[in-house]
């Protein structure tokens, strides 16, 4: 493998030969070659990942790395390395990394590595698109729009009608929902601004996910103007303090504008009376936002979905894939009840971009309700997951996740040394367990465990216990 | 290759066996084989890809691909298909999709296909792992840091000092730029929103990108509060029109906040004379933003780079290496002048996520200065072919690209049938080149060129001509 199929370039400063791979003349086959040996590397990774000898992250200090960790130098120059040098590049920043689908990691919402959701976004590199037309990525705007009704009939909307993109992340999503929000009560913000409409609020439960209060900085609300609700003993929002800070606001001369319920917190893994909510959204005439980004995937699972009963008549769910549902990142979806309506709040009339006449249905391009112009291929690995898994094999990824955390519980609700952080867990069975580790400290902290990796088994969550018990010994 | 390496499932509805890779016991072999063919699917697509006498497109109407074509169904279906389907499934995505690496795919801002560039993504979707803190990507986080140092550095900034983060697009890298400069002039805006400044109006070139009036928008300008400047007969922003629309705000008593200055416009390739902009934003104390999404890769250019000059006094750059750098998309940086600014424009305290008392320096966490939480690794395709290419190669790309246009241009202008859109192109001779072609009707209509494909030659920009000429004949 030798760095010498690049082609001299004329134009550039001098006549050096640089060693790019591509334009290749008569190198196709060391191209390929190439490829081929970044492949062997990542599926030793992957073979590695599922070793549960391996460890999940060898940890070093950002010091320690940018120092130059046998010879990992993470500096650029001007100067190019070879294609050897960059194999070891690749091999030290998997080595240095870490492992999010070892089976024994718990640490994010986001864990796993789904083997055909790996062979999608491989593909969708591969093909290297933009979804804001019809005509540079077709198939994917299709796999795009069918996947969306899918989804949109599992919240329950009729016939799946309604509206929604794939956004880069939950926070954006539910972004687009206080847009949204706001260009259905106000259509003028969006040429007047916020100016031309009353101090609007929107509602939160104080254990909401942060990007709703991000929104409102980010949109021109003020985050004074996001009011927090009160939560139960197990962290859910108590719909009559929704009511009497809706009044609140109005006898101040504010005007209430949005609520977001959340289907599956960030921390403690609890649903919001979606029903009782929305009682009262519709009594005051108000946008109602399920953020489902973690909770979401429960509506695959029948014997679960009824932790979000009343999703149906929410006016928008943000529901990410890419959390419980195992799908690579990034994948999460902005859902819309009414159709038509996300065109309304952000299209611009890009005229050279989305031109009228070309000759094909127009109503196919995505970019003009999308905030970004360009927007990655989020969909494909996503659609490809669903074909091999079918609804049924969601179901019961989530059903087997649902049951790992109940094992944790029951192993761990009488066992000396443990604490859970709230004893009325049954209830939110959901994912979440939380010991506290330092009875002696002066300091409340705890585990988060969150249970969304297909690969774990009840023997990780036995290993997980006694590791925690081993190092607890030293404290 | 079967089917048939899931394990069962407790706890699902039934019994039934899914065949999904993972969680595969004793089925690693079978994982990486069924990952080894869908590499074969795609080195076979790279090879065709680069293979002139391949069709860019193979063209279907949407009605057409939804029906199915050739049997292949893009609906999801309950049951779960076979893995020789979603190879098939596979083969299929990619045969009705654009080759955006095609030597003579000149359609988007975005073409090429960089095979390190691709071996990058390819990695990066196996570390499938997330930019929000060090933790959970310590590799990668401290790429992004040394990466936006190199570009600040090569905006000319002080030491490269300053803020920045990779963002899922130009779009929502502009959209940062309008945030932070509203946060830098009215902090309180953050809490107390839009109503506690006064009528804030952003200024913008009538030909520049849309995002910049998307974020007006969304951010509760309004639309009617980004006034749009007129440009000279190559596209260019007219300073003097900047200045009396400045003075013409003043006295209606709003208050001039923000300054686009765009460097490559999306359809002339324009760039507007940023220090002349400067010496006005100086003048009345704005921010001054260069939307280098298209043109910011010239930077890398000691030929062209001048095309900028003045950038190094910008308050913020959006620059787009998945432009005309090449780099698979997404790709784009918002790079601030002002360290820490970010931080405190969108930092929501989110505590348990970004938590002070952690055992390493959380100065490197990033998740608080972004909008989104999770955040897709978008930095290490970059970095590797960074490395791979040396500033020196990204420089003789450009240059490539840049004589290209060149050539393209002397072709055609005194080429019977053709005629320039504007007859001032020498003097912007990035990418723009726009021949009518139907010089017989009541439309002007054009082509717009882009070269940003490394891949692409001379023999592709004469094959071009002459394909344009061919189907002209009918007309």
């Amino acid at each position: 493998l030798t760095p010498l199929y690049g082609e001299s370039i004329t134009g550039g400063v001098g006549h050096q030969i640089i060693p790019h791979l591509l334009p290749a003349k008569n190198g196709e086959e060391a191209t390929i070659q190439f490829l081929l040996e970044v492949v062997e590397i990542l599926t030793n990774y992957v073979r590695k990942t599922f070793d549960r000898s391996t460890k999940v992250l060898d940890f070093h200090h950002p010091h320690q790395l940018l120092e130059g960790m046998e010879g990992f130098n993470l500096e650029l120059s001007d100067q190019p390395e070879s294609l050897e040098q960059i194999l070891v590049d690749c091999r030290d920043t998997l080595k240095y990394g870490v492992r999010t689908g070892h089976p024994r990691f718990f640490n994010q919402l986001s864990t796993g590595l789904d083997i055909i959701g790996l062979a999608g976004e491989w593909l969708t590199s591969t093909a290297n698109t933009n979804m804001f037309t019809y005509e540079i990525a077709p198939v994917f705007v299709l796999m795009e729009q069918l996947t969306l009704k899918k989804m949109r009939e599992m919240i329950g909307w009729p016939d799946g009608e309604g509206d929604g993109l794939f956004s880069p992340g939950g926070a954006i999503s539910n972004m687009y929902s206080v847009m949204i929000a706001r260009y259905k009560y106000f259509p003028e913000v969006k040429t007047k601004g916020m100016s031309a409409a009353p101090r609007l609020v929107l509602f939160t439960s104080e254990h909401s996910h942060y990007s709703i209060k991000k929104a409102g900085a980010a949109l021109g609300f003020g985050t004074e103007n996001v009011i927090l609700l009160s939560t139960d003993e197990r962290g859910r929002v108590i719909p009559a303090d929704l009511e009497a800070k809706i009044l609140d606001a109005k006898q101040k001369g504010y005007v209430p504008l949005f609520v977001n319920a959340t289907a599956g917190s960030t921390v403690y893994g609890a649903f919001d009376p979606i029903h009782e909510i929305a009682d009262i959204c519709e009594k005051y005439n108000l946008w109602l936002h399920v953020d489902g980004a973690w909770g979401g995937g429960l509506l695959m699972s029948r014997k679960h979905r009824h932790k979000l009963s009343g999703v149906e008549r929410a006016n928008s769910v943000t529901w990410n894939p890419h959390k419980m549902m195992g799908v690579p990142l990034q994948c999460s979806a902005i859902l819309v009840r009414e159709k038509g309506i996300m065109g309304g709040c952000n299209s611009m009339c890009a005229g050279y971009l989305f031109q009228p006449d070309k000759q094909y249905d127009v109503t196919y391009d995505t970019g003009d309700k999308a905030i970004q112009c360009g927007r990655h291929v989020d969909i494909f690995k996503f659609w490809l997951m669903w074909k091999a898994k079918g609804t049924i094999g969601f179901e019961q990824h989530i059903d087997k996740c649902l049951d790992l955390s109940q094992y944790l519980y029951n192993k761990i609700k009488n066992r000396e040394g443990y604490q859970m952080v709230q004893n009325t867990y049954r209830q939110e069975k959901l994912h979440r367990v939380a010991p506290k580790i330092k009875p002696q400290g002066n300091k409340v902290n705890f585990f988060r465990m969150v249970v969304s990796n297909p690969a774990a088994t009840q023997s990780d969550i036995d290993f997980l216990i006694d590791e925690i018990e081993r190092l607890g010994q030293d404290l």
